[in-house]
């Protein structure tokens, strides 16, 4: 099946937001084995869009739709399709009940205009809205099939998720499947990981290993085709293998999954508490971590000491070491990271001070970074860090670099 | 004019990045007054490339091209155009001394395959690259303009906006100029801003205006369209005039100016300091205040104190507020913001305490949220609010409604 996906909608056009959810789709279809060939913007314009199915036509079997299937005259895909393929548009009774009952429920009025959301293309299969009103729906005619979802990402994902990806899982039948799986890196280079392993990547095309660099990080995805589900997990499995034995020091989780993540679920399977005292990031990884539904369990707190009197009179590093070291040095990353785990009562603490730019600090280059962290009255390990890049770069990578010596600390990379 | 915009790449296709070459793209196109039609996204493939070529030489005459450019076999771009058009590729000097300089200058080799990206079609004008190695370029051959650029946005951007700009420019040369403004409103949804101003919107064709919402925020795009530029702005600063009539309480910045570089300006303007004592915000505050180049001038720092402990033990909470009112709770928010004013010895303390969810806390339910502002012993006002949406949301919501009191309590809206 090779597929092509349209997204309607002039705001696209102008620039006001990024077609991200071809990106969305491109993955799940990647997922199911669906090649995606194309994909094409095109405006809320009837004729514009006509042409835009035209083409796709002659170059795809299944085309997928996001947007233009609101209330307003704006929204046009529906109709344009139903044109074009010369089938009606009829009223979904449950779809019309379920926007009667979004009215009724939020207490707001029902204009006529909304009645529109209910139409759909007869004999098409229902995708149901379960986080808005207007429903999807997929058609095959003439060996074409067409999906339409509607534009906004919170109810167009979680509807193709539930229902248009099952449509095509159906679709396809006893097809050979894809099952893919990205393990994630951190703390090695894309090239030198790379080059570790160039002799797999060059030899193996199933499962074939691409690599992907961004933000610090490094993922492979490993992607397996077989006509069995468990065949092609074998597969992914010896491949992973293959790729540990030679760096997986580096390897700290899979698919999704953030180093942020990893630490919180590795706080908490140890019961251990952690707190931060953060300088240059100035909050950034406390947030990272805190995004995390659950953080509350493991994250007991800490200090945004972005000044020195800050450092000084609340996590108490004395004036002397300010003056002597500075506040970018060894010992003040030290001495934050230990006071901040005792002041907050946690089991571990963390502390990032150096300098994110955009000018020099007492004489130290911008990137310079110390990161401590404290596990014990006894033991706390402070790593200095030379970053390159941009002010906002700098900070990210020092906060993920923070969680992975937290991880480090914990025994808990992989 | 009218644009197509072509990006080329298998990882689009794939899913691992979204197309923000064809969104910055669009804005650009948008301020010169030209219309993108459409986006076509195709993978490295030679004959997939060629029919969307062709497809875009049927409605476009000026057709732009992102990505394909580098030295591997997969960078096809160039190749695509050149036998499709028929131009020969030659070696442009300047750009292979440039590029032979980049590998000298960081010591590495120059294998053979980078020489390819000297190579230009000939006849076309030179885009240099002075973030990257390849050079663009852009030609019109039978009145359509082919304008190529690389791939990663930071070569792209700066190239477009020095050269390639600057290109189109010229061959639009005395045609109607479009200038825009955008204005940004905080504190108001956007269907009572669109209902308020709906006459506005209704009676103008130039400047038009367009609404967009987004994280809590509501923009106003107004576009003009003169042959002189002065005459432009004038018919802005008109249109804008009546809309503050109507809105300007909730007028707090301008184009791409956010509510925290706002506050960062203000602050320094009357030299006045901050510092944050975060709770469910877990420090996305204090990060977004710090993200702000020059920060350091006037934010002290802060608390996260993600735990009643640390409420209670750093920022001097009574145990018995704690249990009486709870965390979640008026009382709690303005003592945050009046100790954690003292303790970072800062003008003004800024208090987040709420439930972000996903679970109710102390019986309260997601999306209960107090910010409490201290700006002197004697004055601390706590705002409570009510937000609806996922934990991400509501933390993201709550940060900028704390910047947007900041702002009041500064007397900082416009």
């Amino acid at each position: 099946m090779n597929a092509e996906i349209i997204a309607v909608g002039s705001e696209l056009l102008l620039g006001q937001i990024a077609n991200t959810n071809a990106q969305f789709l491109s993955q799940q279809l990647a997922g199911l084995g669906i090649n995606v060939y194309f994909h094409t913007v095109v405006g809320d314009n009837a004729a514009r869009l006509e042409q835009a199915i035209k083409v796709a036509r002659t170059r795809a079997d299944l085309i997928i739709f996001t947007g233009g299937l609101g209330p307003t005259k704006d929204d046009l895909t529906k109709e344009t399709i139903a044109r074009l393929l010369q089938r009606k548009l009829v009223t979904d009774e449950e779809a019309l009940r379920s926007i009667e009952a979004y009215f009724a429920r939020t207490n707001r009025i029902m204009t006529e205009n909304n009645k529109k959301q209910a139409l759909v293309l007869q004999g098409s299969v229902i995708l149901k809205n379960e986080h808005g009103m207007a429903p999807g729906m997929a058609i095959t005619i003439d060996s074409i099939t067409y999906m339409l979802l509607p534009g906004p990402p919170k109810e167009m994902q979680p509807m193709f998720l539930k229902y248009g990806r099952a449509f095509l899982l159906e679709k396809l039948g006893q097809q050979e499947r894809i099952e893919s799986r990205v393990l994630r890196f951190f703390g090695i280079g894309e090239s030198e990981l790379e080059t570790r392993i160039q002799d797999l990547i060059d030899q193996q095309s199933n499962p074939t290993i691409a690599p992907l660099a961004g933000d610090g990080e490094v993922t492979l995805r490993l992607t397996a085709k077989h006509r069995s589900e468990a065949e092609a997990k074998k597969m992914l499995d010896e491949t992973e293998k293959k790729i540990v034995e030679r760096v997986g020091a580096y390897l700290y989780g899979y698919n999704e999954e953030t180093l942020f993540e990893k630490a919180i679920q590795t706080l908490k399977a140890q019961k251990k508490t952690v707190a931060a005292a953060e300088s240059l990031t100035g909050g950034l990884f406390l947030e990272q971590l805190t995004a995390v539904p659950g953080a509350s369990q493991v994250v007991r707190g800490g200090v945004v000491c972005y000044t020195n009197d800050v450092k000084e009179k609340v996590l108490g590093v004395p004036h002397a070491v300010l003056t002597a070291d500075g506040a970018v040095s060894e010992r003040c990353a030290c001495l934050l990271a230990e006071n901040v785990r005792t002041l907050c009562q946690a089991d571990i603490g963390i502390s990032f001070t150096g300098v994110a730019g955009p000018a020099p600090l007492e004489g130290k280059p911008v990137g310079t970074v110390y990161i401590g962290i404290s596990t014990s009255d006894n033991r706390t390990d402070v790593y200095p860090l030379t970053l390159s890049g941009q002010r906002d770069a700098i900070r990210v990578r020092t906060a993920k670099y923070g969680c992975s010596f937290l991880l480090k600390a914990l025994d808990g990379y992989r």
